[in-house]
């Protein structure tokens, strides 16, 4: 992780926003919490064919049976056929996570290399995602959103379940999603 | 897990009813204790068709080996050939579950759907499953169903062993089991 | 583990007896010293054909490659052919145990279920058992004896070199045993 | 390991000895310091034919790795055809070792019971084995030779490299071997 | 690593520099922050044909899952064929690296041993590697360009995001560097 | 490890010495550091031919990983064939090892073994061993020497980048290497 070089910069979210490749496929931002205080990530995925019957699943920075997990529910809630292909996922910056509000983000990172669609650049996705497709609520949301805007995205992407509950005022568009298969939708171009 | 979010609800147990989609197949409600409190939570199961010789079981929140000795008996006591089948197992909201009071809502969510059956929504499902397919009795059975119906359950099911042994009263619908098989048909629509 | 909710029951050991399922093969019960006090425990194993070349080998609460070993002591000491079966085992109640004194109670659940034979459900069965087959003793025989007879079981099998060195004088029937095949003769119906 | 049991008899490795049983192939008494006394042990092999491929190998009480290195040192330096057969060691009483003094009874078991021939039972086993077949000399050779003596064995084997630094006097026989091979030959009938 | 050994010399970096083998592929210094001082590495690549369907991959000092990701990088974004190779990777010292910001070097000296080119020798190599194949900040740029120029190295490659950060005055040729390509092209010769 | 036996001999590295077989190959004397005083090691292979398509790799005391990379080195730098072969790593007397400064020993008692070929027995091995075969300075280069000498060795084989910086008088030859090939031959008989 970044870490006295952090100092430098005011905010240390903005370190991952200018690391942004927009033009490369796979890269979705989300919001984690770090202790108290909300911190914005860049997911990446990479989906490459699987030359041998056993493809490799590969994360760093993420759980790997989580990553499985997520892989079968992409399968059979958004019908990406991905069993035969190796999947890679990272968290950029050496950073580990580990609380499920990630989970839409890696989702949307893997859908987007794999269909070889660029996921909004001025998006920031938030979400637990359960077995059946749908979105779950997170934790902190209104901390997650105003991070969001304070660095410049344009629209966050968060569970519907959460949108009730926001009480802060903000400039940024808020996009509720009930399930996956929405939400990557509205995040591939 | 929803940490410092959970501050603002009332009682902890809500958030996780306020995510429940009542048209996905393969989600329970189950009750642990954590600490000395109970609390609610949803179990989820996805099955899909093996395309490999070797089928893949992965759980998250939940252990690994206990899933495989659950699915020798959902195949043994209650017929469902799950051998050929990936089996992903979720605990949503990120929680991690020890303890085997979870077993029976772990089979019925499973049993849910590899059948394609719902799941009662209305109904909270408590006990462990031994290896006969026997349903055995749980501790804090008292403090389980009050917070079920707390919550607006109608109804819970429970160890018939602990039936004989409730003190407290209450207007949930409790429903006694025996075994495995009686659970299933119980809990599936 | 029951937790608090034993502390409800007069004897620890009793809930686990309240369980038990005395039409199902494979279940057997033994003692176990937890600290300084024994504990009657259920042990269960099922066992069932391996439709693929490399069979399962399951267990929870006990040491899988204590179980891999006692497989193969019932092979080639009581000639019952289990490398083609996936065996699965469980200690009822999630109770994880480490002491040798359960080793024959495993292998006569084992040769329970794979035989399908109904083990004696008022017999407790203890004794460690060494890769010749030979039953082993094991510390603290008495207070296992005495747990047994204050429970109400009839039968107490226990290794012939504890017997000579029983001090405590009971009314439960007690059966030395020297060897696994006896063991496993003497507890199946 | 047997506890509290222990505090009723004199000396903590008579109980090992009362358990032999000297009709079994595979069975081996060895001395291991724990903290700062001997303890004499049994180690016990079993070697059945491998009817997969890939033959078991399961130690319980003793390092895996360490297991497999001695197969190989016994395939190359004794002649003995290991490499398709299933091996499973054991430490009687559920203790674990890790020191390599025990080396040469693990490698003398699994001879016993692989060519099925008995290993004399009034005999200790003591001794590192190197790589290339030879017997090493280990610590505290006068500790473990009383120790021997005092619970009636009348022979112990230990390394040559130890024979010409005994200072104590004893009148248990004591074999200097300087390897593998002459070990075997020594302790098998 | 060297433990005192270092003591005795001005600077710990110096003593990689002494040991470089000009003349060997698989061969790139980089730059790792161990508590607040940047200290100069040697990362070693061995890449060999595979002669088995499963290749091997095999770091020390390094995490074994980073390397897997490096390589499918490798393959995906600079069109190395490494999928039927084993590779081996090494940081010289026995030193164990967790940042990212030696991703680069890692990607530079298995791409040198692949290819069979030699990497610059009179260059330092730094930033972490995206999936999309981008190279990314790493912290504390200052400290490392100031390091290597310290110990004589003519050039050094940065990302091209810490360019534009630096505010150090230095003798030594920083080269920007946009993705993994381009840094492959200047460093191999 | 052979802890209090030790404190009977004036120099711990004397009990290693005392042990050496000449006549058996795959057996080569090193120096570590154990805190701040050098010990003297033998370190033993063992290299057989694999009956099956996957060779074990065994090592005790030994990093797994490193034995796996040394092999690789051993197989493209030194063309000893061993892609096919077991290898079994010993460091004798139960000691672990963690500095790379044994990697030398560990290559030439593998060379040693497969060649069937004795290494000198008079000859104590040093150094690091890079993914090129260069051979790597060491730390501690006078103490290691130093003992070398006192335990009454003839040579010892050290890095040549050590070689400029020895302190001490000794009347030990010393030999300097520079790569792995050379070690060979200077070591091999």
């Amino acid at each position: 992780m970044h870490d006295d070089g952090l100092q430098e910069v005011k905010n240390p979210s903005e370190i991952f926003l200018s690391e942004r490749e927009k033009e490369i496929t796979g890269s979705v931002v989300t919001s984690s919490i770090e202790g108290t205080r909300p911190i914005l990530l860049e997911v990446q995925a990479l989906v490459t064919p699987s030359s041998y019957g056993n493809p490799q699943r590969v994360a760093t920075g993420f759980d790997y049976r989580r990553l499985s997990i997520l892989l079968a529910v992409l399968e059979k809630r958004a019908n990406l056929r991905l069993s035969a292909q190796n999947v890679f996922l990272n968290i950029a910056g050496g950073i580990r996570i580990d609380e499920p509000a990630v989970d839409l983000a890696v989702c949307c990172a893997i859908a987007s290399n794999f269909t070889n669609k660029f996921a909004k650049s001025d998006t920031v996705v938030i979400g637990e995602v359960g077995l059946g497709g749908e979105v779950r609520s997170v934790s902190n949301i209104d901390k997650r959103i105003q991070e969001a805007a304070k660095l410049g995205f344009k629209k966050v992407v968060i569970p519907s379940n959460n949108y009730k509950t926001i009480k802060s005022k903000t400039t940024i568009e808020i996009i509720p999603i009930e399930n996956l298969p929405s939400a990557i939708k509205e995040i591939l171009n």
